[in-house]
């Protein structure tokens, strides 16, 4: 199922010009102020930026669509910008639980992890469930159990700690110690922030993943949208590759990652009208976004939220990273650009 | 959104004769050979017709779906003969985990529980997730903190132990260390038990609900379907309520209870040819089964396994169980069969 790492571009079947490889990424949707320090914003894009350029070097390389999902999530988990990975954020217990999942389009073999602690790297615990168990999702100190067998990097919980994120932590606290008879109560700027990418590589194979470091505050082993197949990630070579972030319950309640599927393999739909309707029509707004691109190429990044980080290229010289409702970055190279 | 308790029957809108009020039961599915103790297959059949005509009951009652459904697969919880509740099987580490979840078709409500080692009623404890947080799914310990938060029963996993299930722990037990080097396998006969209800009361509205003790000797923190709305239950008036039974990892993968939900509301598909679609085209034979009811009452109980309990009853006289190819129990007052 996968190509062998850096097959030269020659090789691809069926034939590049049936399509156009292409990589979407997102590093969350929500509130985002547009007067936020500039600098601040800066570092994001700079942050989208690296990602979207590892991804599409590895494309332009001839790597399979898993490996390339794979990589470039790995480098967002790094990344102390995002809620993923080395940037998650505190649970209500002062620990970090992270989630993640990942799928293959080709085959719809998929893998997650749900609520570890001690994995680097979650969305290359997935791939391992994926691969390796008969599994879909390990939870909990099973899966960390699972990482030692599979040979996972593990850390100190204390690896994912961060001053900006102690400092969201603390403000929640304080906001959920003033109100305490309410449940699991989550601010708007508390619910998002995820990390993703959808990926159609040059040999026409579809991959998604997903990863996050879950909500500041969480409770009560809650768990989201990002480590279910179906709400947070799907990959299907008869419609698209997807990943989500948002409210996560409203990713499970309406399956959006299925949907969106569902919409383009039954309802005749295409990319760009199935994740519309996903995102303006069975969402409200506020709800969150989400990344996707089609067996053509065809992109989407819609949103319902203030903004979104997110970044989209492909081997036609498209490459152009956004936050708010435009685009940041136009394409640098004069390439063409697909839908989306 | 739910209907007073014992609401006379003719409050009922829109018009019952617009739709028939039903109920359709499943207890497992798997490979379960005709040859078994006649006395054993008779406890079944009377464990099935005892919660199907709890179920009659409360829907002539007028009562609502959700507390239909609640009510339902508690009784199916209580009784050891299936897995879930009382009866639910030892993980590898031989205690037992709990999984459930229950949704509301009028609204999409949903919630859910997973790797409940406390609760008694995991289906009650998923209706409080639903209807008491903003969450949809609470797994481990922190389900358990909410399960006091909310009043929901709480006892000794011990009293989760039988005889009948220790036997099979030590059966896997015994198979698992001769293979000690294979992950996380299942023999065919440990992988499926499940219980749940799909119901249409007599206002039209539709719910469903799944519980499961997961698999004999599962390890790793594997989660199944049974918690994933979207993968083993779901519910929307534009289609149907449905709960599944089977290899959860499949059920995941193709997200086989909002699959039949879009191929009705998407594709225009029947009940019949959705559900049949779902299990005998886009599941394996093995794989499982699932119980569905849509708007108009039409029933369907399609499975791809050797047998799967089961059991349909309606306010037109239809109640019938089965456990294999046929219905063992043919309706008993003489009344109408609807599709199914």
């Amino acid at each position: 199922m996968q190509a062998p790492k850096n097959a030269p571009s020659r090789s691809a079947t069926p034939s590049s010009s049936d399509f156009i490889p292409g990589i979407v990424i997102h590093a969350g949707a929500g509130s985002l102020p547009r007067d936020i320090d500039p600098a601040l914003a800066e570092d994001f894009r700079a942050s989208l930026r690296s990602a979207l350029k590892l991804g599409q070097q590895a494309l332009a390389e001839g790597q399979a669509a898993l490996d390339i999902v794979e990589r470039v999530v790995r480098h967002l988990e790094e990344d102390p910008h995002f809620n993923a990975g080395r940037g998650s954020v505190y649970t209500a217990n002062k620990d970090h639980e992270l989630d993640a999942s990942i799928m293959c389009g080709q085959t719809l073999a998929c893998g997650a992890v749900a609520g570890v602690k001690t994995v680097k790297h979650p969305i290359s615990l997935a791939r391992k469930v994926m691969q390796d168990t008969r599994h879909v999702l390990l939870a909990g100190p099973g899966a960390e159990a699972f990482a030692d067998l599979a040979g996972v990097e593990r850390v100190a919980n204390s690896y994912f700690d961060t001053p900006s994120r102690l400092k969201a932590y603390q403000k929640a606290k304080a906001r959920y110690e003033k109100r305490a008879t309410e449940q699991s109560p989550a601010a708007d700027d508390e619910k998002k922030g995820t990390v993703g990418a959808a990926v159609l590589d040059q040999q026409g194979r579809l991959a998604a993943g997903t990863s996050t470091g879950g909500l500041t505050y969480k409770k009560h082993g809650r768990v989201g949208d990002s480590p279910i197949v179906g709400a947070g990630t799907y990959a299907d070579k008869r419609s698209c590759a997807l990943s989500c972030t948002g409210t996560g319950e409203e990713y499970i309640r309406h399956a959006i990652a299925h949907e969106v599927s569902a919409q383009m393999r039954i309802g005749g739909k295409s990319l760009k009208e199935a994740a519309d309707h996903a995102i303006h029509k069975v969402l409200k707004a506020g709800d969150g976004g989400l990344v996707a691109i089609d067996a053509r190429g065809n992109i989407a990044m819609p949103f319902n939220t203030q903004g979104m980080f997110r970044g989209a290229a492909n081997l036609r010289g498209r490459f152009e990273i956004g936050i708010w409702g435009g685009l940041d970055d136009a394409p640098p190279m004069g390439g063409i650009t697909v839908q989306g």
